[in-house]
């Protein structure tokens, strides 16, 4: 087939969009407001590349030219040598540097390339052996822009091109950090405009949850799975937590079936469980069952307080809660903007810590008029191991992420967006020959500060100019023909006044034109054009 | 070669960088600034993908999976059908759709982006036949954001990703609109900060140097290039505007010389010609020496016509600029902002008309001290054709780009740039005892409207604390012990000041510190911050 019989049909790469104004300005409202807030509290403002190296991004490493996990990923057009783990060239037995074309990837989040900026940051300090766990330096910084997810599978509304707008601080173990995480995501979803009680900041301790597995004994267990491979620990641990995780979803019943025997998905298809013994699985229901449901932070430390565990890191988490409860208490941060959810997961395996999501509690109808959450809009947590993959050297950090696309879809569905901006003021262009004439009224309403725009369309029609203003919500258009000029007066079409439904009841024409259509004088436009625009 | 035993260096790909706070600030001035002038003429805000399908951007129709043409291209993980020019999907014999993995393209530019935007909104009347020249839609957007090339030679300086700032007017003819684009050009550069007289906008029309082209004949000829082939009156056209493109920077001479016999580069390499003959290159010549040197558009416009060119596409190219001269006298735009420059070619082949560039006549010196100018910071141009690739429908466009990056060079290198914006006040950490008592002073500084960051770092010490402080140009340091708690008071060091040149020159330690550090009353402290920072 050759590629001329192809056609070049203008289309989008699936899951893939234009972005139209009206949008546009709910984007930028949140990068705005909530960028306010982060600088604020210290964080400043980088930016790092759409691409980057794959193996630099961590998550993925591929041998082939496609990829299957999430990741767009190609190979570099520039052959560049290859590196040792110490930094230097490989070289073949001929003494000859060996060169590739590395993979490259977009990135999937804004988390993995701030890891390869600060330890390239290191780097050099790094390859001299002066750097070690205790003279890691402290970075704060907050940064937006798309990300992209190769997702084989699609849902309504969701896309391969994302924003995010995250905020992080590297080098830091104090876990007041994290607290100041919380108030940050609160404050943010203040400054953009959702109300209190609207929104709630969730915060629970990956170390909770895994202590509390330890406690009860799920790495002394053995499990062989449907393929006949026998688990480790850490492998059960993190199966349970994903099934944990849909608690929010499938409701605690469900959960513990597929804990225990499997059970049926909505749609009745068999999901395999993980047949964990009655024993094990009657202890992580008694615990979800306790922290089902609504409660203060107040209870819910007694609560995990009188579960009485024993171990370790099950006790340190429980204490870094205690830490951030007496610090949110101390600024006033109370229950009903942030709380704890001991069930919480986050989805990341990297986290270690502490970890956080902002969940909206707005409902909205969907196109069949069913009603539905919007559910996460923000996540984030503490990851301290995430540097360490690139340096050998930990640098405890924590931070997160509002999903900016997400933020923009809740305030458009439940109609939370700001009144769509004023459109320029149309000049509607009857006659070439009075271009200049035109071109002289626009830029005097420039320099009053307003925005106008002068018709350059192919359709001259009066109907067609009016509608296209219609469309850009243009408040105001300017008549002149010659008559006019002559006449030294400007007629003024109120577009807004137009379509205002109580002057759809008017039924005189003639009124109704009175009313919408005013003759001003040439030398008071400008102040008539202010006033008519600030009513 | 096992994957283990590479190095993962942290490292950015080749002609990418970070973009650090300072750089960000000049970055985002010029967008909002340029942004605003825009949409003041009526241009909204729209985005569209990071990535297209390669063949919608037009300009590379690959068949291997790695790129030569300076575009980053990859193959689509997803397999999608392959569609005929009617838009109807192509099947094999077995009546099978034929499925193919598409060809990916990270943007080179936003206006081929546009061209596919604008060809998708009009799909569906055209796949009805709907749509001809007559009934095309006026489409007015700006739009900002990286784009990629893959410049196998790189000049330092010069990257891979880089932003762009278009505007652009699609489905007009009227030769104002490119009047306006130079209007827009200049009054952009001035809310930048730029100051009128180091910059200056040039126009020409390629429909002027086509026509003179013409009419000297170099359509008739014929030339046998180098590899034996016989050309074209077209491809002698590029050729010729190719080599005239060059006569900013290698002068008349070397021109007239690469149009004759050839020439020797700088560096001596020998640089073939393109053997015209001597009437030919004597009239280029000529023409070349009576635009070269600075003159007023009236001077140029008598110049042009002067030269009494019968052709028509000349006298037409003409024309546009006489009217884009009026307009531009009758709205008081003058030859200090905007001047015509007939010698003036553009890169871009798609232009078919008036053609613009912004040029700076500022000069820094290099790292070397040497005197060096910046150039062109913007083009732009009239491109009637671009839409036609795509629907077969011709829809007339003009528009210009903003080179953001080159922008902010300037800015930097010409110190133009504004005062770092100031960093947050610092509050120094001396115990983690006292951090609520920190957090509470933080939350009423940021509640009076002022940036505030707690230290977090691993390194304890003052001195440390500080450093990151001035680092991050923190105006205010706050120092706050077990003592000052009990004494009700607050010592605030003036960061700025310390390290104000003045300050230097005291010898005495403590009348240093007397000026640089004071204690505060708690209760005034607020206060104190909100008039030292104003100062």
């Amino acid at each position: 087939m050759s590629d001329n019989k192809r056609g070049i049909i203008p289309r989008k790469i699936k899951g893939f969009r234009d972005i139209y104004p009206e949008l546009n300005q709910l984007r930028w409202k949140i990068i705005t407001k909530a960028g306010e807030v982060y600088k604020k509290y210290g964080y400043e403002h980088w930016d790092t590349p759409i691409i980057e190296y794959a193996d630099c991004l961590g998550k993925y490493m591929p041998d082939r030219d496609t990829i299957e996990e999430g990741v767009y990923s190609f190979r570099n057009p520039e052959k560049e040598p290859v590196y040792k783990k110490n930094g230097e060239e490989l070289r073949d037995k001929w003494n000859k540097v060996i060169m590739d074309n590395h993979h490259l990837s977009l990135r999937y989040d804004l988390t993995a390339p701030l890891a390869r900026l600060y330890s390239e940051n290191l780097w050099s300090q790094f390859l001299k052996n002066n750097i070690n766990e205790k003279k890691i330096p402290l970075f704060r910084r907050y940064q937006f822009g798309q990300v992209f997810r190769y997702e084989t599978k699609l849902d309504p509304g969701r896309f391969r091109e994302f924003w995010q707008l995250d905020f992080d601080t590297v080098g830091t173990n104090n876990i007041t950090a994290d607290a100041e995480v919380c108030m940050i995501l609160s404050d943010a979803m203040e400054a953009i405009g959702l109300k209190r009680e609207t929104y709630i900041v969730n915060v629970n301790n990956r170390k909770i949850l895994k202590g509390f597995l330890r406690e009860i004994g799920i790495f002394e267990i053995k499990i062989i799975d449907d393929k006949n491979i026998s688990q480790n620990g850490e492998e059960i641990e993190q199966d349970i937590l994903r099934i944990i995780d849909k608690v929010d979803k499938i409701g605690i019943k469900e959960v513990v079936k597929e804990l225990g025997k499997g059970r049926k998905d909505s749609s009745g298809a068999k999901i395999i469980g993980l047949k964990l013994t009655e024993n094990i699985i009657e202890k992580i229901e008694k615990y979800l069952t306790t922290f089902n449901g609504i409660s203060t932070r107040t209870e819910i430390i007694n609560n995990l307080n009188k579960l009485s565990i024993k171990d370790k890191i099950f006790n340190e988490g429980l204490d870094e809660l205690i830490i951030i409860d007496k610090l949110l208490n101390d600024i006033g941060y109370k229950d009903d903007r942030i709380a704890f959810l001991p069930t919480m997961v986050r989805g990341m395996a990297y986290y270690t810590g502490p970890v956080f999501e902002v969940n909206s509690m707005q409902k909205y109808k969907d196109e069949k008029g069913r009603e539905r959450k919007v559910g996460a809009i923000c996540g984030g947590g503490r990851y301290d191991g995430l540097v360490e993959k690139l340096i050998g050297i930990k640098a405890p950090a924590t931070g997160a992420s509002i999903g900016v696309d997400r933020l923009a879809e809740l305030l458009y569905l439940t109609k939370q967006k700001d009144k769509l901006e004023n459109g320029p003021v149309f000049i509607v262009v009857f006659d070439d020959n009075l271009m200049s004439e035109y071109q002289k009224i626009a830029a005097e309403i420039r320099n009053a500060g307003i925005k106008t725009e002068i018709y350059y369309g192919t359709q001259k029609g009066l109907r067609k100019q009016l509608t296209y203003a219609d469309k850009k919500n243009c408040p105001l258009a300017i008549l002149i023909g010659e008559d006019e000029i002559k006449q030294g007066i400007v007629t003024v079409k109120n577009l807004k006044l137009g379509k205002d439904k109580k002057m759809q009841d008017i039924k005189d024409r003639k009124i109704w034109r009175a009313k919408v259509q005013k003759q001003v004088k040439r030398e008071n436009l400008i102040s008539y054009i202010i006033e008519t625009i600030e009513k």
